[in-house]
């Protein structure tokens, strides 16, 4: 039998099954869609069932275009992109947040991705000067000051040392700001979408400074960036000989002009802003510098005045990513509910759902590996009656630490503040399966 | 202090240590260059300090354009792209390997990449016929066959089961498969790049097939493509009960047009071909369909010239990526040689390297996540004197598999096989750092 000929027989068969009541009857599919799905009424047998016209053998009506004839060819792309029919997910922003672009912030479509790593594509940006061009042929990392052996590397000299890969999440400290004082953002990508996770390559920096001989009594280091901003902050000692990595790749290549290309520190599980992108230098020191990303900004105010300072750690924290105001559920019926989880101390140890604001709760398992200081994400089966629902997810890391509910936040944080919101966050289930961003008392 | 001020008088402390001999000597940045990387009289301070001129305040010549600017703002691309200096790291392809390129292949830049996620756009292509550009409103999975309830689900139906995400590798039985009768393909691209490693969403093969419910006595599989060949494969039972996903969504986004967009199936640890991508229908059976993918294609001829069906399983494989022909070695010195090794059957265990073509070997150490049927990442320390050397790795897996030599593979297969070449490769290294393929005796 000829290749064609085979193709043709295995062709007919399927059309058959497409086109016969009686080899694949509506009565069965519907009766599936209703006990697996609880879609009653409102899907029939559209699409392929729709098509089951009268039809000969050369001009089948069921089998599309694209499986009649030959794609594109491999190198089409030599460096892939996503279907078009994906356009619609993307990063976007809010431009009432920020004075211009260039001093600015977009999110990341939470409700749209999969899994726990972030696209590279789809990672959110925050920049204070914009992106630099850099070539990395031009670009030099100095670490210098209390340190017996000051050294000024190339990107091809430090990409020598030793490396490892890790899975981490980062995430702006700004990330759900908006929600203190009882704004309402309209979109899971608004709510939470300053946060992504990869995996990323780099040199330990504990190596570096082994190597560069750190000096009795240094206890801080300034990480600066080479954008025009030089974006700086102060990092304790501690964090650097333990996960703090200097990295180059993000999710298996180079880190992307976004994120810090060719060179950015990453300290695992800390606000994001302390993992200077475009990194040019490291100086060793004996106490912080307070340069003004850890004064006048990326601060806590207090209720009583006084300003919290250095507040790295991001705390335990988990969202529902479906349903979602972006991912409305379409009729009442079984849906399988999802989330993501991450904490800035560790591992998750257990996720809980509630479907009545928090009165009662079910335990969630996780659909993804658990990975310390990654997304990780969950997932639980939900019969939906069609009656109003409020749906809220509570994380517990492996320190215990319980995330609160955002009224918890509050009386302990009050609502001067920009940074660190983990509340716990509603959304509002109406009866037509519109879902908004709801805060409860 | 303004802001302007505060900036200003950080530069002018960074330009002083940038320009100036006393505080940052070059004779401190040749030792430790010296010491820690073993250049000895090659590197000298170029770049930076080769620009140390003198300079005023306002026009410092070390401080590169970047600095000095503001970059683009946020949504310069709402789906990024990677820097234009990385335009070289993409897949590439041998046009003698197959009449066009249309049924052919690409590969993975394995030299280029870092850690164990593959990127999208850099994941190898193969291709029967192409790839087709599927609208997924109008595409449809079937499922029917020895099944009580058969089914056509939309993509919005079948994206409401419970899903979860595994990272796996996928190869293509065929990579490496040049090798076996002595040709010695150029680029570790060429000689290992069929191979990729992504975190797949999907649902569980197994729970369809609960929904369908499989009759007594079907224990075969079939999954046929949408695209021009209906590329299809007969897969047992066993594995669609055990961990066979029905995936949608690769590296957090929707799968890319070229690994099957909408729908594709992931056989974790199998041939990549399994894997049929563009999934339109799954039929329940009681034996194997024998079709051509499984017969005239393959299959593995042995010397007696009966063939192996159904070898679905890709053995424990390694190989070293740095260094490697694309990356040769600048000159002696301090280098970390770092690899990656992977098993079809569960997790690596071990990595061993040679540098003396497998007379004597040392243990690497893991610098990524061990994750079961998934690329790992291996590296060890090595102090090249400048003299000839072998270079190899061998992997174990968790079942006690040991990697086999290539002569070991041959001495039980023959040489006319194309598929399931896991024998252990070697680089030769020259004395003046060029890295070749060969095989040795």
């Amino acid at each position: 039998m000829s290749k064609s000929d085979k193709r043709s027989k295995k062709d007919d068969f399927t059309l058959a099954l497409l086109q016969s009541g009686d080899k694949l009857p509506l009565q069965e599919r519907r009766r599936f869609l209703k006990k697996s799905l609880g879609m009653a009424g409102a899907i029939t047998a559209s699409g392929l069932a729709g098509n089951a016209v009268a039809s000969s053998e050369n001009t089948p009506p069921n089998v599309p275009a694209w499986s009649r004839r030959l794609g594109s060819g491999v190198l089409s792309n030599p460096y892939g992109q996503p279907s078009r029919y994906e356009a619609d997910v993307q990063r976007r922003t809010v431009d009432w947040l920020t004075a211009d672009r260039i001093a600015s912030i977009s999110f990341t479509p939470l409700g749209d991705i999969k899994g726990i790593i972030t696209p590279s594509g789809l990672v959110f940006e925050r920049y204070h000067a914009g992106v630099p061009e850099i070539d990395p042929q031009q670009h030099h990392l100095m670490i210098h000051g209390m340190v017996k052996r000051p050294i000024i590397l190339t990107m091809d000299e430090l990409m020598r040392f030793p490396s490892i890969s890790m899975v981490r999440f980062l995430e702006c400290p700004a990330n759900g700001g908006m929600e203190w004082r009882g704004a309402q953002m309209d979109r899971l990508q608004f709510t939470h979408g300053m946060l992504s996770c990869c995996e990323w390559t780099g040199v330990l920096l504990s190596t570096l400074l082994e190597e560069v001989g750190v000096e009795k009594g240094a206890n801080w280091i300034l990480a600066e960036g080479a954008d025009g901003a030089h974006m700086s902050r102060s990092i304790p000692m501690e964090k650097a000989l333990d996960d703090a990595l200097i990295v180059f790749a993000q999710n298996g290549e180079a880190l992307r002009p976004e994120q810090g290309y060719p060179v950015r520190l990453i300290n695992p599980g800390w606000e994001g802003n302390t993992s200077i992108k475009w990194l040019r230098r490291l100086e060793i020191g004996d106490k912080p510098w307070h340069h003004r990303e850890e004064t006048s900004k990326y601060t806590d105010l207090m209720p009583d005045g006084t300003a919290r300072e250095f507040t790295y750690v991001q705390e335990c924290n988990s969202v529902v990513t479906f349903p979602c105001p972006e991912k409305p559920l379409a009729q009442p019926g079984k849906y399988f509910v999802e989330g993501l989880a991450w904490s800035g101390r560790g591992r998750i140890r257990h996720v809980d759902v509630s479907f009545d604001g928090g009165v009662t709760w079910r335990e969630a398992r996780f659909t993804s590996e658990v990975v310390p200081r990654a997304l990780t994400r969950f997932g639980l089966e939900w019969d939906w009656d069609g009656s109003p629902a409020l749906i809220q997810s509570r994380a517990v890391d492996d320190t215990g630490y319980v995330q609160p509910t955002l009224n918890q936040l509050k009386a302990v944080r009050g609502t001067n503040s920009i940074y660190h919101k983990n509340g716990i966050q509603t959304w509002k289930i109406s009866p037509n399966g519109t879902v908004s961003n709801v805060q409860i008392s």
